[in-house]
């Protein structure tokens, strides 16, 4: 990737890159494959993401969930953290999520929350399912069949109603809340 | 919560609770909801949750999302990512999960790669969105429905095969790796 200046223009210092006509997106997602690579060589699980915010900033993020003893370590959901600190903010409208891999339903839902505009991606939750994790089977869990539900049921519990909504009672009667 | 003994069981100094009967799963749901009531006053968003391990030890964790900047910082996910540190495993198996309110998709998914057993919540998805949060958007976004995805459109871009897969290929022979 080298040949493109990519490596120039995906450093994460937060600067964007000026000197270079901007890659393209198969630029950016060969960039996110080539560091799930290096990071599988860093003990490390095989997957990369990379965020490009609206300006042009790249900030990069790998699977370290083993390594970081931390199931939420997902390279997108990583990438989208150090976006968020290096912006400064927790919205990243505009931006785009370029991964290694079609997003599990966790970094889906990671990029809703983080206001990304579009994902692209390389590899697909089958490809991940043939080395041997299960996006495929939580991608199920999401379809609502019964028997996949049966992995991790999920229910209610009754609490007075005023004690169910009490966080939200608070937080509507909190002026200085900030909203998102 | 006091005069039932919850605030000492619920301690994150990660004792297991010995010299009281453990609560109900209302009660730990009660202290739940009580810490996202707690978190609103403390800046934080109006959520809050806790882990119980299958050996009794108890984890707490708060939204702080707008607090530090990280979209990711569900209480849900606060709690496993705590859970996980203080247990020094990425693995929660025979796990409960106690959330103020029914988890949004990334929180579950979380659950889900952490291997939790079970989810309780008190809050429904409609309590949020009443309070302005978008965990019903993003449920149905997850349901497929055309419109509600093109609020992020999510798209492979086509790489040559085996640049594709190249992460997987160096997982696979990497006789180190540790599956997760």
């Amino acid at each position: 990737m080298d040949s493109l200046g990519l490596s120039t223009v995906t450093a994460t210092d937060g600067k964007p890159a000026t000197t270079q006509p901007a890659p393209t997106p198969a630029e950016y997602l060969a960039r996110a494959v080539a560091i799930a690579t290096e990071n599988v060589r860093n003990a490390g699980g095989p997957f990369g993401a990379i965020v490009v915010t609206a300006d042009g900033r790249v900030f990069e993020g790998v699977n370290r969930v083993t390594a970081n003893l931390d199931p939420t370590a997902h390279a997108e959901v990583s990438a989208i953290r150090a976006a968020c600190q290096g912006t400064g903010s927790f919205d990243l409208s505009g931006a785009t999520l370029y991964s290694s891999c079609e997003p599990c339903p966790m970094c889906l839902a990671s990029s809703l929350w983080a206001r990304i505009d579009r994902v692209h991606y390389a590899a697909t939750r089958d490809d991940a399912a043939d080395a041997g994790f299960d996006d495929a089977v939580f991608y199920r869990y999401f379809e609502g069949v019964d028997a996949d539900r049966a992995i991790m049921p999920v229910s209610d519990i009754e609490l007075p109603a005023a004690e169910r909504v009490a966080p939200f009672t608070e937080w509507q009667h909190t002026a200085t809340r900030t909203e998102y």
